[in-house]
């Protein structure tokens, strides 16, 4: 493969970052290329936490394959490190190694890092450039970055309704609304989520596993379940295999011990009226590390996580049918004026399968 | 301009066609363009009724700039018609005119005419081809190509929502749900219909105008009330202007009377509920020579036009906002069942200004 440009440079190093898109969390999903005379001579995606980052394993490419990288150029979706982590600094690597330039698609948002790790590249006579494809690179760590900037993850709610906006009969009918694609599809976003959260309503109702299975994943996204009450069966399918988080609003030491014995851990996060603390739930997720939160819940827990602002982002699925009088996407009280509504923007959308697929963001700008 | 290929000869007819889209009904919108060694020497679209259609527009263009059409290739949307209507037939015309090809995007789907204009051509030793792009062509007369086929017009009911699928609150308020660019993109939807209905209950919330504003065109579409029990004013402003057709379900000389003063006519068609028989309604504007009728109404006229299965496309524009409970698009009743959801398929979608654009159709093979 030749790389004629920078563009088709940063091109690579981006799809080599979607590589590591249900692997690299914690830690952002970084591509890096390598390339001298318009030829790849080496190429790389961020490892598993405390191992490898892009531009290291790039390098280790290069040499594998019998390359000397100096005096090459270097593409990648972030700029290198220029700190102590879990692993030594990747500016100082690039720097030993007599890279002759780097080109980065975005600074480090983190304001404790961002842009020293190429002015230490400059520093070194390295030439340095940066900006390129930077939005698609934002994109591909977008719970990464809210996280580094906000403390919390980006959260993304999933809905799938008719194009009257309804997700299930009265009587609860609501298999098949939409189609194998669009399912499918919908377990491609719950395994590049960090984690995947629901409610005790549709844990009662539907019993669900809530894990990734139309998608190869080497990871399943931790499971979250909102149980103001500690209502949950510890015979609840979200509890199979462990790991799974019980939120609550009050602590409940025998109900918590029978969870605790299926894995399940109890976090308390009461608020003013006995109901778990939304906003700071989203924090306290963000210091456990999770980048990108998947919400699958019922319309209940869907109003009250977007009206309590915690919503980032819609990924709504649309069946081109009408269902008529039935069950909506989210239980929002009646507006007395328009000016209450809750704005988005709408950021995409793609036929899948005989559906459709729309990403509306929230705080539009 | 250069003409290298069939395809691009056919392109420039459908553009000129689409020069016809607010002036030839009740005839359909047909362009043709005449080609001699790549060099379009004529084009035209069809007049208004009575007057020439497009293949006569293209040949006195021709020869008004001085070209001599003899041997040379028409690109028409439409098979040439063979019959004599309100002109003499197209047909005959480009045999005598000598042409030397005739390439039609689609045939008559008249049964009556089907082909025939094509058979004439051919046994003049001209020769002839038909079938490209004829998808396109048949969607820009999708209104006439129905009431040919069907007898009765292609119904288009346009509705705008919020994400959540709402068009008001509860307490009736709805401007601006969606932006500047769709409420003009819906009048020039409004523009290409022969007719735009509506019910009494609309007229008495928002006494609408319902005629073409943000758009220039030379012909207003005819105005419908559906007014079962005949209860519009006659001050109401629907009928300014004059020619609005009222549908009733009964007779009452004293309110048809004052209704005709103002130019106004009275249609009485009951069904046997002693409401406006929608069905039979379709039928009689078939026989009126309505091609294209666009619906504009409020939840309940919407929601029996679905239910009686008058409708064969949603013209939906979605605005990224959310209102919660609030009024729906359409009043259908809660389903037993799922199997009885009212299916349909995406046509096409597009982002106009900040809202999203769907057209969906009925009755997906």
């Amino acid at each position: 493969m030749k790389i004629a440009s920078d563009l088709e440079g940063m091109r690579l190093a981006l799809e080599w970052a979607g590589k590591g898109l249900y692997t690299t969390s914690p830690n952002p999903r970084i591509g890096c290329v390598i390339v001298r005379d318009g030829e790849v001579i080496g190429a790389g995606v961020t490892q598993a936490a405390g191992q490898d980052h892009a531009e290291i394993q790039a390098m280790k490419d290069a040499r594998q394959r019998g390359h000397d990288v100096r005096g090459a150029t270097a593409y990648v979706t972030l700029e290198p490190c220029s700190h102590h982590g879990r692993t030594p600094p990747c500016a100082d690597a690039l720097v030993r190694a007599g890279l002759g330039r780097v080109v980065a698609a975005m600074e480090d948002p983190n304001p404790l890092v961002a842009g020293q790790g190429m002015r230490k590249l400059a520093a070194a006579g390295i030439e340095v450039a940066s900006g390129l494809l930077a939005a698609e690179a934002h994109e591909m760590n977008i719970g990464f970055f809210s996280r580094m900037r906000r403390g919390q993850p980006w959260v993304r709610m999933k809905s799938a309704a008719s194009l009257d906006g309804m997700t299930a009969l009265h009587n609860g009918q609501s298999q098949w609304i939409t189609g194998p694609e669009a399912r499918a599809d919908g377990h491609a976003w719950r395994a590049r989520a960090c984690a995947i959260l629901t409610g005790i309503g549709t844990v009662k109702a539907d019993d669900p596993q809530l894990n990734v299975r139309s998608v190869e994943t080497p990871r399943q996204p931790r499971r979250i379940v909102v149980d103001s009450k500690l209502e949950i069966s510890p015979s609840a399918r979200i509890l199979e295999g462990g790991g799974t988080w019980i939120v609550a609003a009050a602590a409940n030491p025998e109900k918590e011990a029978a969870l605790r014995e299926r894995g399940a851990e109890i976090i308390v996060l009461p608020n003013a009226h006995g109901k778990v603390d939304l906003p700071e739930l989203m924090r306290e997720l963000g210091r456990r590390q999770i980048n990108e939160l998947h919400v699958e819940a019922g319309s209940k827990l869907n109003g009250s996580l977007i009206r309590e602002g915690c919503v980032d982002e819609l990924l709504l699925y649309l069946a081109p049918m009408l269902l008529g009088d039935a069950q909506g996407m989210f239980a929002l009280p009646a507006l007395a004026e328009l000016s209450g509504k809750y704005d988005l923007k709408f950021h995409e959308f793609k036929q899948v399968g005989s559906d459709l697929r729309i990403l509306a963001r929230f705080n539009p700008q």
